[in-house]
């Protein structure tokens, strides 16, 4: 029998999950600075939280994962961070407005893996919550643009509003209660063809007039289109100018999957590759859902498997390997090893193995110094400290070996 | 209706977090000072991973999420983060040996939560695969202690060994298959009373003489008990007294919950509060039931449940906030934000408030410092800076702000 991972889902080895730290490390950091404050929510939520009429959708329940505890309570795996924080602020009625939350943490959808999408993933989110200016949408694109730009991640904002869309879907004849369900096909114009949409939209019985005229529209340039919402984002792009933003474009095709949303929409998409790495926009009806109170909010929800998969360059992290040479020397180097270790990141051989068995190990397992304890250097009061990568070895003064190690020039990977 | 969390389930606000952050950078920090590197694997795993015989267990099984996925594939809410390392290892089979890992996330029981016991809970483990000597028992043990120390935890590790309890069982007459049965009992001496645990046995079938038995053994002094598997914790004693630890106890009535245990087992207790906040031990089967090959394990997990209760002091960020006199200060208010940024955690006003309002915010909000951007101010390139706590207030020119605030006498809460 072959034991492997649930469909969808993958571990991730600790080469892999250096290079996701420092994405995470970098993201978090640059939230902070923006002033976001992080909370935690469960990933597990009630049922009817998460299915409630107006959050997710009907296109995103069928992607979410559900089952009955011991209980017979009706439960499912988050399919995002946003409704749990809508209901989050629901619960708590004295936050101070506006509230400015990230949450960084793992969400679930049953999708289509034959593209390699997971079904297990990262999200790192911002949203504010309690301001209906428009400044709000840009502090989030900055906010985000800031981090992605502090990865080196070459990248474009794509924006819109669902005014506009809910104005072209108007002025193409769709009615009021049928908007939401053109609206999640035109969403896959990313992933399928303009000619598969149109298809899709005529066998959820859209004439194909209506069809061609809505094509025309989010075609348009945005100068050519006169339509309500457009102010919207006009203030938009020059709140984006006046933080130094200038790689976004607004795009009357983008209509981002969720239900939620309510104004402006925005997507990033990484110029190397097709796909985006981030997605959100203003949902100004959503908290009230879970509130009696209309709370406006906006967000932005970073993917960072996308982010993982993109990112080449990232600092690896210098371990040190204390070698035995022989056994006799291991209550030395433990003192060593204890010293070592409230400075560096720090291992030694646990199986009383020869010398070229521990170097063989401290080569495969990826160490960049190995510090050899042997008798004779002891009794000079040395080790013999060798750079991993040049194969050079160099007798250091015990009393000098803290030093030494921290001025030790490391060659970048 | 009243919308709320999962039962067993909980959020955590900005404050908890900071809270919760700290602990988990401490321990990060030292779990890598000590060599170990981390890996993720996914919350969901399939039920027959979880479920295999000689993991977890019957016991633990009885309080797994389990559910079927669209495609009527089982799968099951880890409950652990050590099976689904042994599953890691299995399907890695060039990781260079030993291999110490540590890992960080969620885990699922669905519990008892009349005491307060979550049922969505944060584990901490670490791990050494690949070494079987009492030295790798102790390297975990240190490791643990030293990050619970940094946290300033008074704490006493209890350690204890299966193959001591075997010893005892078959003494007190127990057959091999039943021993998990009995042991599965012992390991509540924490949660109920000697009184109960020896019903609880009763009622399971086995005899009173051999119970009394049993707590006679369990309840004797190491020095007094010659058995089995008693020169492996005296092994380990001494290997912990030359990392330089002494607050462990031998306590032949640790017996721990799960049925993967082989050798040494260890739990580490508060002071403060009774209740285990690390457990572990050492478990050289269970690789073997993944893989064809018998590769030796031993490791412990902190519960990020209990410290994140224990611990009072920490650490809290220092947060500021810019506060705009007038609205026609915006822009300039904007590049002090950005400037600020690149070295501070800064919010500013995002709703066109006044400043009364603001003030009222920032100090409601928790900010430590709020820089005053107005109108004179600036004509002489200055700003006011005032400091929450004492109220006192300063001007500032701009271009030594920076400086001014990285040199600020915060307040020590």
């Amino acid at each position: 029998m072959r034991y492997e991972n649930v469909k969808g889902t993958r571990d991730f080895n600790p080469e892999e999950m250096e290079k996701r730290k420092y994405i995470i490390d970098v993201i978090r950091k640059t939230f902070e600075e923006f002033g976001f404050v992080e909370i935690d929510t469960p990933c597990l939520e009630k049922w009817d939280v998460l299915s409630k009429k107006g959050a997710g959708g009907e296109g995103i329940l069928e992607e979410t994962y559900k089952f009955e505890d011991k209980s017979k309570a009706l439960i499912g795996l988050r399919y995002d961070l946003t409704v749990p924080l809508a209901r989050f602020v629901a619960m708590n009625k004295k936050l101070p407005l506006p509230f400015k939350r990230y949450q960084i943490g793992k969400v679930w959808r049953y999708g289509d893996i034959s593209k390699g999408r997971l079904r297990e993933f990262l999200q790192a989110d911002i949203d504010i919550v309690g301001a209906d200016s428009i400044l709000a949408d840009a502090e989030v694109l900055a906010c985000a643009s800031s981090a992605l730009k502090k990865l080196k991640i070459d990248f474009l904002i794509r924006i819109n509003s669902r005014k506009i869309l809910n104005s072209i879907m108007k002025k193409a004849g769709i009615k009021n209660e049928l908007v939401i369900d053109a609206l999640r096909s035109i969403d896959k114009l990313d992933k399928i063809s303009e000619d598969e949409v149109k298809k899709e939209l005529f066998s959820k019985g859209f004439g194909k007039e209506v069809v061609e005229k809505i094509f025309e529209m989010i075609k348009s340039k945005p100068e050519e289109l006169k339509i309500d919402g457009i102010e919207e984002l006009n203030k938009l792009s020059d709140y984006l100018k006046l933080y130094g933003i200038n790689n976004f474009k607004i795009d009357f095709s983008l209509a981002r999957g969720l239900d939620y949303y309510t104004g402006p929409i925005f997507e990033i998409v990484s110029k190397e590759r097709i796909g985006s790495i981030a997605g959100g926009g203003r949902y100004d009806n959503l908290i009230e859902l879970f509130s009696s109170e209309k709370i406006p909010a906006t967000g932005i929800s970073l993917g960072i498997e996308r982010i993982f998969e993109i990112l080449k360059e990232y600092p690896k992290k210098k371990r040190i390997f204390v070698a035995l040479s022989t056994e006799d020397v291991f209550e030395d180097a433990i003192k060593i090893v204890k010293m070592l270790r409230e400075k560096f990141y720090v291992d030694y051989d646990l199986k009383g193995r020869k010398l070229s068995k521990q170097m063989e190990y401290a080569d495969a397992a990826g160490f960049s110094i190995v510090v050899i304890v042997g008798k004779k250097d002891l009794e000079n009061n040395e080790v013999t400290v060798r750079d991993m990568e040049s194969g050079n070895e160099k007798k250091i003064k015990i009393k000098d070996l803290e030093s030494f190690l921290e001025n030790f020039k490391f060659k970048e990977h």
